[in-house]
């Protein structure tokens, strides 16, 4: 099983930080756009998937890919968003995280743990061993980091750009915590007041979900999900039941720290080996050069479907496929 | 495992047709308190539980007991409802159902089944063999029976009053059909039209995870769950992975015709042995005198417990417990 969460922060419309949309207005309206890709030919919310401002199609595509070809189940949660998706979701909170150069980013933190939690339990309950947690959240590689940063980790996140924006990254961060009057590391044993001074909604419904259900935990997603394993780990959770999956474009991205921060966390992760080099699109190509990388649990949707035995390359054949007909619609 | 799947309706506001909820405006808020009271102490959106205008406490207080009993997971699900309820819930539609005397009650009915449906997809591909699904529906035994005449069934429905209030009924749902122009049983082979025209969003929520499911399916009410199987069975399903779940109360109330019309719908019932005679408290005994009699899936939480060993007096005990809590809480 594989659930979805979608976040927003205002992070990401601080130009130049995320390109998971084409406009920085636009990614607002990723997460919801993602969740109806996956259900439908095509979105609900607006007309077209989300896309770089260069036109990279969402992750989404091979999250939808691998649940066509494996056709596991998939329940989107909306951990705190602008608008709600136009598909049934589980609802946990509509709180979006604010700019966290302005003021606390999550107050309602503590308050979504408990909600999402309620969640997690009702499905420990289900008998369920392990469940794949994915996410749609722009902007929140920066989150992330002013997260990591603020437990003490030395970590640059990584980006669906392949021109990571490193240093406005470390300027917005260091922005924020001249506002709280921290420094890196300040937080190591406050992971509550990191998430709720840093954090985006999706950290905090991961968290709450986590704890709920006890069993195994699949994190799928890059950078992010460090930030959530760091978390759940300053808050004494065990890190033996969880385990990230992710893409190689992750894993392999030197602009990032994914491989030493992972060990640092200490934990174990997944590298879907997905490669798109001889795809017939030019927008799925570019993942090879460092477009996208991973979001809406693209990782864990290739592993759950190399799981139930089919290859890499049979869901980056899919992929084609999906894109292909998408082409179509937008000619006809 | 068990959803609640909640709805409102407009003709729940209609002086004297309902008694869920302490005044015919209070109705709206019934849905959402239910669902809080079954995670929390009491509700959040209201500070009290849900209470007849003559104080006899909610049949949530019977789903709470039988799952803290029996530990079954609870997945809460807005079908259509005014205000959202303040714990974690799948969302399908804001949707409310409107008074059919005066329009369509139900134009999205198509819509909710077409989203509920990929909810229960879901629930299919998880692998569970059966669900239970109960709801809380002020007015929902008025819609239920104007969908029941429209289809052709000679059926009274049942009442959480023990004066149902029948001759009104009569009055508003004649009035729906004079709207309309139809007679009894001229729907008999247009479900879609009768859900459309009389129906509430808990019944096509149903109806669409029922679908996308495809596995058993316990209808955990009374009368209105008859209205629900009589819609799919129209639509054509199968009336044997369908079985309903409710209390003796509904089973043995005269004021309705549930044996009759379970019969002729062809679906096989269980019905709750519960006995709150010997309560120590009157809101409860007198639930043997007719008042409340089920509702938030009373009777298929006691079949869970029953399954898992408990007995029904046992559930008893613990309504008697739960119903002390709250009493000293109103002290305190």
């Amino acid at each position: 099983m594989m659930l979805i969460v979608l976040g927003n922060t205002e992070v990401s419309t601080i130009p130049g930080i995320s390109v998971a949309g084409a406009t920085p207005e636009l990614t607002k309206l990723t997460p919801p756009a993602d969740a109806e890709y996956l259900f439908y030919e095509k979105p609900k919310i607006i007309d077209v998937i989300p896309v770089t401002p260069e036109g990279h199609p969402t992750p989404a595509i091979i999250t939808k890919a691998a649940k066509e070809l494996a056709d596991f189940p998939v329940i989107i949660v909306r951990g705190g968003t602008y608008l709600a998706p136009l598909v049934p979701h589980m609802h946990i909170s509509d709180a979006v995280g604010r700019d966290f150069r302005k003021g606390k980013a999550l107050p309602e933190a503590v308050e979504i743990i408990g909600r999402a939690r309620i969640f997690g339990e009702q499905l420990g309950r289900l008998g369920l061993k392990e469940i794949v947690i994915g996410e749609s959240t722009p902007g929140g590689t920066t989150t992330a980091q002013a997260v990591l940063w603020a437990l003490g980790y030395d970590a640059k996140t990584s980006s669906a750009s392949p021109d990571n924006p490193q240093s406005l990254k470390a300027q917005v961060i260091e922005e924020g915590f001249r506002r709280t009057g921290i420094s890196r590391g300040d937080l190591a044993n406050k992971p509550f007041i990191a998430l709720e001074e840093f954090g985006d909604p999706m950290m905090a419904s991961i968290i709450g979900i986590s704890k709920g259900f006890g069993g195994e935990i699949v994190l799928a997603g890059g950078t992010q999900m460090l930030a959530v394993a760091a978390l759940l780990k300053a808050m004494g959770e065990e890190m033996d039941r969880f385990m990230i999956a992710t893409t190689k474009w992750v894993v392999n991205d030197r602009s990032s720290t994914f491989r030493e921060t992972a060990k640092e966390v200490g934990i174990i992760f997944y590298s879907a080996d997905l490669d798109f080099s001889r795809s017939k699109f030019k927008g799925l190509r570019d993942y090879e050069r460092g477009y996208v990388k991973e979001g809406v649990g693209a990782g864990g949707a290739t592993w759950l479907a190399v799981k139930k035995g089919f290859t890499a390359g049979e869901v980056a054949k899919k992929v084609d496929e999906l894109y292909e007909r998408l082409m179509e619609m937008g000619k006809g």
